[in-house]
């Protein structure tokens, strides 16, 4: 076990909710179309906020949660596919935002996994001992990289932030096992932000198209089949069976694609919660935004154990198993 | 000290040289104006590459130089402020190229820091005991986010890559000591690829200008006064003077920010090695291309004790300690 706690858990939504119906007036879908196959009624998309500006509210409500100033922080690690820039890195804004002066700050991206590969990163520099506490956040605005009148994807995404604060400990809590795995020779099934290697000397070169493209039997497929073994070896690690945990934290895209896992898995879907209903697929930040909920409504507990379950554009995929 | 040994150095730029006569024929520039200021003469420039296939042959060369199986990585990291896309990550496509069925690759952004940065991240998954044997890449093709027409900083970037095979060691060599340091509240001074929060119901949102701005006087004077401080921290921590490290290996901006830094730290020009002469400014790939040349050339040596130092694009800037 490396010995740390999840110290306060946040998350922050857009105001703006688009319904099933809003997305019926902009193009051919339905609400009888889109829930069944996906289980999201609702999505919450930006009027005038981006990426930090989640990421900034998420950070300030985790500080004031937890009591600490921001000056305490040692480090800011936020999981972002949809940065505000590629400089400056969405991290150092949310850094100055509520001025963090001893904080580093730095961005990961590892697509709808950046939930548990983030939070790999940040208890690594945990458990080096170079570090003791430490705010990672994961914040997205897809929304900014939807083509919406592609209804094979504007469907499926939503904006949103959620975060937590890490800290050192003493006590017999912290991260199990991990299981972290990558599929980059089917990168392709999952691709946006495209940026053509053009300039001015290497002729000409198409641009590419910056939209959200997604094979979705693809990675339905690939997830359904993955993401059960790499759960299985996490646990493994941590010597526990599926029984042994009480709630599995899945990246949240898609209903089907946890019934299926959890199925595949033996467990029952009351040990996976959901709310992609409200949020749809928010990559970086759904794991993070139900684990608050579920704080927040009291059923995830310290002493509890937990698994957090990614999977997505990278490929990649990862299971971590934590001891609150 | 955290216990770790560099394996191996690599580094692969495009072949393509752009010199500063080719830049005066496509702008009002000169090589008298340029090289006084910045150090450089050159800078290469991809033609049909894209960042992941730089770092694909950084990762190829690296795994042949130790004589590793791409099987025995258990991570790839790339750092890059300039990836192919947001999805898929520039390390996934990597790990996919290159075979590394057990590898998780993920990103980092932390700009011209990123290797300060992405080594920190890299060791601490040594640290934590987690992992064993990992990859690390800095790698830009910086020449797509450039307005070409632009002279204020057409002049200073490259494209290319760089990086390093980690290993935990049982030796006493490894990572002394580090200080990583963000300016949030400066992030304005570099600007690139930025994304603005438009869909379907934000409203009119104005495009944002994608290309790199930079404030170079303000990056400089930034620089010349809070590096020093960062690395003297880094001495501290490490418990060594000045005196003691043999090269400070420092992001390869601009030779006059190199001199500042080296003068206001009371040390030698040839304690702080420079190749922005043929290269330009390649942020996160400069400091992993200029230590792959100076082990090549047998100048940097196992046994050595050197410093990394980054600044840039964040702001962020940091500085480690290694023995090597």
């Amino acid at each position: 076990m490396e010995k740390m706690k999840i110290v306060a858990t946040a998350k922050q939504v857009p105001e703006r909710v688009v319904t099933n119906d809003d997305l019926a007036g902009l193009m051919d879908t339905s609400d009888d179309w889109i829930y069944p196959r996906t289980g999201i009624h609702n999505r919450h998309v930006v009027t005038d906020e981006n990426t930090s500006d989640l990421a900034t509210s998420v950070a300030q409500k985790l500080l004031k949660e937890a009591g600490w100033a921001a000056s305490d922080l040692d480090f800011i690690i936020v999981s972002t596919m949809s940065p505000d820039a590629l400089s400056p890195h969405t991290s150092a804004i949310v850094q100055g935002n509520i001025g963090a002066e001893k904080a580093f700050a730095f961005d990961i991206n590892a697509a709808c996994s950046g939930f548990v590969y983030g939070m790999s990163v940040a208890s690594s520099f945990l458990s080096s001992g170079r570090y003791q506490k430490g705010m990672f956040i994961g914040a997205e605005v897809l929304s900014k990289l939807i083509d919406w009148k592609d209804r094979t994807v504007s469907v499926l995404f939503g904006d949103g932030a959620g975060g937590v604060l890490l800290e050192a400990s003493d006590e017999e809590q912290g991260l199990l096992s991990e299981e972290l795995e990558t599929f980059g020779d089917r990168g392709e099934a999952i691709l946006t932000g495209r940026f053509a290697n053009k300039n001015a000397f290497a002729g000409e070169i198409s641009p590419l198209d910056p939209y959200f493209h997604q094979d979705g039997r693809g990675v339905y497929s690939f997830a359904t089949r993955e993401v059960p073994k790499a759960l299985d070896k996490a646990l493994q690690k941590a010597n526990l069976s599926a029984d042994d945990v009480d709630f599995y934290l899945a990246h949240q895209a898609n209903h089907r694609i946890i019934e299926s896992i959890a199925k595949n898995f033996g467990q029952s879907m009351d040990k996976f919660p959901t709310n992609m209903v409200e949020y749809g697929n928010t990559s970086a930040a759904s794991t993070a935004i139900l684990l608050d909920e579920l704080y927040k409504s009291g059923q995830v507990k310290p002493g509890m154990t937990v698994a957090f379950v990614g999977f997505g554009g990278g490929l990649a995929i990862g299971a971590q198993i934590w001891k609150l």
